[in-house]
């Protein structure tokens, strides 16, 4: 598959990017290679990378714990301390190898560790292939407010190999879907019926075509001043969704993808009363994503709770909450002001 | 005095940095205006800020406490949540009022709030007016090791106001003198030759020239890839030695400065003996830092401890630690490698 060329560095897919991986290294001297994984990279993804990996630099593991409730500063201060241990200066290099929490929190680590180290991701799941790959955001959680703290910073390049996804359990591997379901959504609607008649044999078309959407979108709009925009479909009212069950002690947390799932049925909603997109449209929607994801039943008396988060969301200014609206497929339209009363309506039409 | 246009952004003096100021907020449309001060700036040079700010816009104290100690992602993270708390967006404004500390940490802090937002920095120091105004380093200590997390980052603008310098004890205006004579050794021997001669009423002068010669340095090269190195002067050893202190349990923390002086002398003993740097240069700086600066009397047993901190500055690499020497005044040479024995040696002649 041809490389992807985003806005400071490549993305390349499979063989080809440990090939292109091996002349880096060796071009741009560095002093040590550090990898960081959690325990379910460290254990599935390493042993496959290190098989491909050609090199004589010294190498270092940098081990987290896995989940998005490490994803916060304490595990930053853990890694800078292990890379300052381990002599790192600034000529290292450091690897991200996992999902979006690996992959966020290093990229923002390394570029945060004395003033900037070069990093590379590998991302291992279908969600950060699909999403992190492209877009340049880094960054942790400040409590419960997701990817408070952050940074727009770009890798050296990007690794993408469905081997990785091999060691991915099935509710892992379903999460990234929804990403993708949102590409074609907002952009690309031979993309959302292809997820519909999806086969696992070409679930590397499906990837690298998303890649080239988020790509063309974060190309025209880098900061996020406008079109950038659109691949927030779903995430406004997901975002608060997912950090609510992650708040919550007694609720199972949801994957980014069943998160972002439901918001996006109840953004779709949502568009139906105020842009007039059309009722079948949602139907499809709804019944596409409840094919692919499990129903969660939202408690009402969870509704406040869950609007409350939605007002801290980084895309808000001065408390107003801006949604992505679709007039249709592939059309849309940006800073979208939507009341609580249709919101909640959306999310018992979600639960209908 | 004339702004100086620093990289991407203009150093305003006295009171043409309140108009320019009041134009930029008024252009901008900033949400929320957050000041970041300490107990000493807040009730110092707050009052006095406030005096000369024209603004309808929502203003938040956020006050963190004075001194190096600080400086750390633990301080961080209470302004990330009180600008947070007070609501703080995209479109905030972090304005930093106080010296090194909190212009340092207020830049990172903005910089990584929601992935950027904008700062200003009013230096109120000598020091942090001398040093921290230019050159877009931004960051905080890992344990002892200092600036070790942080980034590249730049204000929207810098006000420079000698009015904040009579805040301040004896001992902190002093502290900047230290980077005032190196500016004045690696780049204008009339400079070095002013502070000699060193008058109160000539601060601004002393001031304007130095913020001058580290812009030119930093212009030519932002990122130190070599010319900007020079900037290092005394400061291989002097951030060793403040570090040790910072430590110590047991000993009275030393100011930056104070430090500084002391790598100063230091170093210029060691060009003395490799490159061969005349030797009444070498008292010259002696004598004229001690007339300025406190005697020290550093422990030989501490020499050890000192020489183990070297190793962690952010300039080495890979283990090696590198110095910036003099040939003459104005004439420098990077990178050097210095002996550990040639090194406490030069400690034993600061001593004598």
């Amino acid at each position: 598959m041809q490389t992807i060329k985003a806005a400071t560095y490549p993305i390349h897919f499979q063989q080809k990017g440990y090939q292109e991986l091996e002349k880096l290294l060796s071009e741009k001297k560095y002093s040590t290679l550090f990898i960081l994984v959690d325990e379910n990279t460290k254990e599935h993804c390493y042993p496959r990378f290190l098989a491909k990996l050609n090199t004589l630099l010294s190498i270092k593991i940098i081990e987290i714990e896995s989940g998005e409730i490490h994803k916060n500063l304490k595990t930053c201060v853990s890694v800078w301390n292990s890379i300052t241990d381990f002599g790192g200066d600034r000529k290292s290099l450091l690897i991200t190898l996992g999902g979006g929490v690996i992959t966020d929190l290093g990229g923002f680590v390394a570029s945060c560790f004395k003033r900037g180290i070069d990093f590379i991701n590998i991302p291992t799941t279908l969600l950060s292939m699909v999403d992190a790959s492209v877009g340049g955001k880094t960054g942790v959680d400040l409590g419960v407010l997701k990817n408070q703290i952050g940074l727009f910073a770009n890798p050296q390049m990007v690794i993408i190999d469905d081997v990785y996804l091999d060691t991915l359990a099935a509710r892992e591997l379903t999460s990234g879907m929804a990403e993708i379901i949102k590409h074609g959504l907002i952009y690309d609607t031979k993309l959302f019926n292809q997820v519909k008649e999806f086969k696992k044999q070409y679930i590397n078309n499906l990837i690298y075509r998303s890649i080239e959407i988020k790509n063309e979108v974060v190309l025209q709009d880098p900061k996020e001043k406008s079109l950038r925009k659109i691949l927030n479909y779903g995430h406004t009212l997901g975002h608060a969704i997912e950090s609510f069950y992650l708040e919550s002690d007694e609720k199972e947390n949801l994957t980014h993808g069943e998160a972002i799932s439901i918001g996006m049925i109840c953004e779709s909603y949502i568009s139906n009363k105020l842009l007039n997109f059309s009722t079948n449209k949602v139907t499809e929607i709804k019944e596409t994503i409840l094919s692919i994801f499990p129903k969660i039943t939202l408690q009402e008396s969870d509704f406040l709770a869950i609007l409350d988060l939605l007002k801290h969301d980084k895309k808000n200014l001065s408390g107003n909450v801006n949604f992505v609206l679709l007039y249709d497929f592939e059309d849309y339209k940006i800073d979208c002001k939507v009341s609580q009363e249709l919101i909640i309506e959306s999310l018992i039409y979600y639960n209908s």
